[in-house]
């Protein structure tokens, strides 16, 4: 079972003695008596205490300050508490906090024209959710409700959320106990570490896995298919850069069989990989995006979905039968201005860019290139997997305890890993500074040389 | 079709022409451009623009100001930019804005502790989300593994949220174009006014709509069955407040086959119904509670799921598969703990009943004397439903035409009424004060009286 080591548990869910200061021991206490967490057995917690943060870095009651290099939920696109985005917070919740979807309000409309013009010339609108789990909700709803059609293909190493038609579209174990829904089929992506396609190349496992995926398309039928629904950079299944003529490749074939295209950009969005959105660094244009996390770094729970103006068309005398309470909501909107013009101001996009070009890439290379069970490097931006194997020859997997003295090792010094499965994702914020990452880069260092001591 | 009055879009979706202040042209301006709106046509909204609020009143740019008997989508129970609250999240904002799940973190602890301690002595534990629709999803979720069963049963005149599972479980129109889920069952719950079972008492009604619970129960397959789900008094439906010994009956139902009973206090929880959770007036104590809105009246998105001890003790070894990136968001929680911290200070439950007893019930009740049109006033706290007819004797619904003309009437008049297929409920702030209650009778006295002069 890797339920030990994955995801949206991740950050903090290594043992850490209970800090002892007041405030501390009051937060741990209250945790354990009355919190119930995600993805987890309740009785085998024992949760960091976060305190506060700035920047790249967090810290608990007692003094301890971490290196974030898991963005937390690998949402913090801007580090922690940007002065502009709790200004934009602090300012709108004295204007109005929350107001019903249905109101027209300007901090809405500010952050939908924002989205709007980091985006292609062909998306018109923003529907606005609550978070990512939702917006692929309304985005699946949106595909079936166009083409008149129920099913959705998605790729068996995926993530797209927790809701009762998400879950079932989600490839990895998360489906499984939450498989209720019909209308859904997977299928494999391209993967060449780690290949399902006997590929031996690059080219190879791209053409391989688009002539899989048309197979399951003719074998599924094509005309019961509404959506396509791919991460553009697969994220917890492993940062899954898709060779370069994919993405371009499964465009064409929703083209040819009428079938839509919806990107989820949760994750892969708001400058993770270097792009404002990540497909516009793979050639292709989704018809629906789904996003959230970095759009405003998760200070006010936000996601939404982009709309193509030809879907937003078929809603102007069609009724879309899909709404929520805080669609839109105020706080969230203003937090989302002020992080885009943050960002825009900044630079940001373009630092994470280079960051993933001359820094993480280079250094995560050459860390490589000293642990032997570092099997396979990927990424870009500041978005980067460490596959982690026994053996380089047969790509076995390391075991969840070698995941946990890693990150042991990472948190005694100073650094808040990211894990998933037997990897090791290195996430930190898009504003992350060289220095922070030969920090980082000297701690996984040493984290890799003690345990592998030890193995 | 009712869809042109129904609910998610009610406060704001009449008709007003476009305020002429620049930052109003704005506003409205940037929304028709790229905002997608809920449970709309897109091509025929009009939307109001809101800029601001305070307590139990809206304004829009240009100075016109609401009394606001809907609390925008029965959400702000505390009224607008309540300081307590507004104070709380600005504070929390200087600390921390977001954090994963995973951490401890004391904003999230003070949260579930507030929460647990209004509720009865059996629950122990809270699992937050990002709202209503996420709540009852887990809540599913939770019924499901525990016992072990699939189906889950709710009622026609119900809405539960609109994700995958959470969307077919709803009864209402928004449930068929999103139906594309197994695993839920539909029965009818007590409505002596429109009985489907030709009773003739609030007994009988009673009695019968149990009897028919269990048969549906017996055909269904009590073994099949993981939960009954029911809003406590169900809202958009109608506010249909149930009849004494009908959520007792429930209760005995689900014991006697093994059932759990998970109660949605979405809309009716945290001081609607007079009680801080509504379940708590009617002699019965669920399993699962869905919440949302009230806790912090939505300042910041926010929901949850209370969970007995029993059932979170199910998850002591055994994984909880459910999760999101926003789950227990500490801006969210602050503005928890401000607000029952405020609800608590102020008495605001208390005056929630005391309104409902004092001044809406009688106030209402004078109204349907006065008013032809008002063929049964039904409700509780600051809960209530005019049901509107065309006749008294065939309690034949008024049209969605003479809906709009009772809105357009109230919004003249200076209120920003709510309305879901043939009714006006009267859902105004928990804070809203006697004085506000009769200007607001006054206005829905003079819109009646305008549109009986008219038909």
């Amino acid at each position: 079972m890797t339920t030990t080591v994955d995801t949206d548990k991740t950050p903090a869910s290594v043992p850490t003695a209970p800090t002892p200061s007041p405030e501390g021991t009051r937060a741990y206490d209250l945790d354990r008596a009355h919190v119930f967490h995600s993805w987890s057995a309740q009785g085998a917690l024992n949760p960091m205490v976060i305190a506060g943060g700035r920047g790249s870095e967090v810290w608990d009651f007692d003094g301890n300050t971490y290196l974030d290099f898991s963005s937390q939920l690998v949402n913090t696109n801007m580090g922690h508490q940007h002065p502009a985005i709790i200004d934009a917070i602090k300012a709108q919740a004295d204007i109005l906090a929350t107001v019903a979807p249905a109101a027209a309000n300007l901090a809405r409309g500010e952050a939908a024209q924002r989205i709007v013009a980091k985006a292609d010339a062909h998306f018109g609108k923003v529907f606005f959710t609550n978070g990512g789990a939702d917006a692929i909700e309304n985005a699946i709803r949106m595909a079936r409700i166009t083409t008149g059609r129920d099913k959705i293909l998605s790729t068996y190493r995926s993530y797209h959320g927790n809701t009762g038609a998400a879950i079932v579209a989600t490839g990895d174990w998360r489906r499984m106990p939450n498989e209720f829904a019909r209308g859904h089929a997977h299928f494999f992506g391209p993967f060449e570490y780690r290949s399902e396609f006997w590929s031996t190349s690059q080219e190879q496992e791209c053409e391989r896995a688009l002539q899989h995926l048309e197979r399951v398309i003719v074998s599924e039928g094509a005309s019961t298919i509404a959506a396509i629904l791919l991460e553009t950079v697969p994220g917890t299944a492993g940062v899954l850069v898709p060779p370069p003529g994919y993405l371009p490749g499964v465009r064409a074939l929703c083209d040819r069989y009428g079938i839509l295209l919806i990107l989820d950009e949760v994750m892969c969005g708001f400058g993770r990989t270097g792009q404002w959105f990540a497909w516009q660094g793979f050639d292709v244009v989704p018809d629906l995006v789904a996003f959230a996390k970095g759009v405003n770094s998760g200070y006010v729970p936000a996601g939404g979905v982009l709309i193509s103006e030809s879907i937003a068309n078929e809603f102007e005398t069609q009724v879309f039968p899909g709404g929520l309470t805080y669609s839109g909501h105020p706080l969230a909107m203003a937090s989302i201005v002020g992080s885009i013009d943050a960002m825009d101001a900044e630079g940001v996009v373009e630092n994470a860019r280079t960051i993933g070009t001359d820094h993480l890439g280079p250094g995560l290379a050459e860390l490589a290139e000293k642990h032997e069970m570092i099997g396979n490097v990927r990424g870009l931006g500041v978005f980067w997997a460490l596959d982690l194997v026994d053996d380089r020859e047969s790509r076995q997997a390391v075991s969840g305890g070698v995941i946990l003295q890693l990150k042991k090792a990472m948190l005694a010094r100073g650094l808040l890993p990211f894990s998933a499965d037997n990897r090791i994702h290195v996430v930190p914020p898009c504003i992350v500074t060289p220095d922070q990452v030969a920090q980082a880069l000297s701690i996984y260092d040493e984290a890799f040389t003690e345990v592998e001591a030890n193995l």
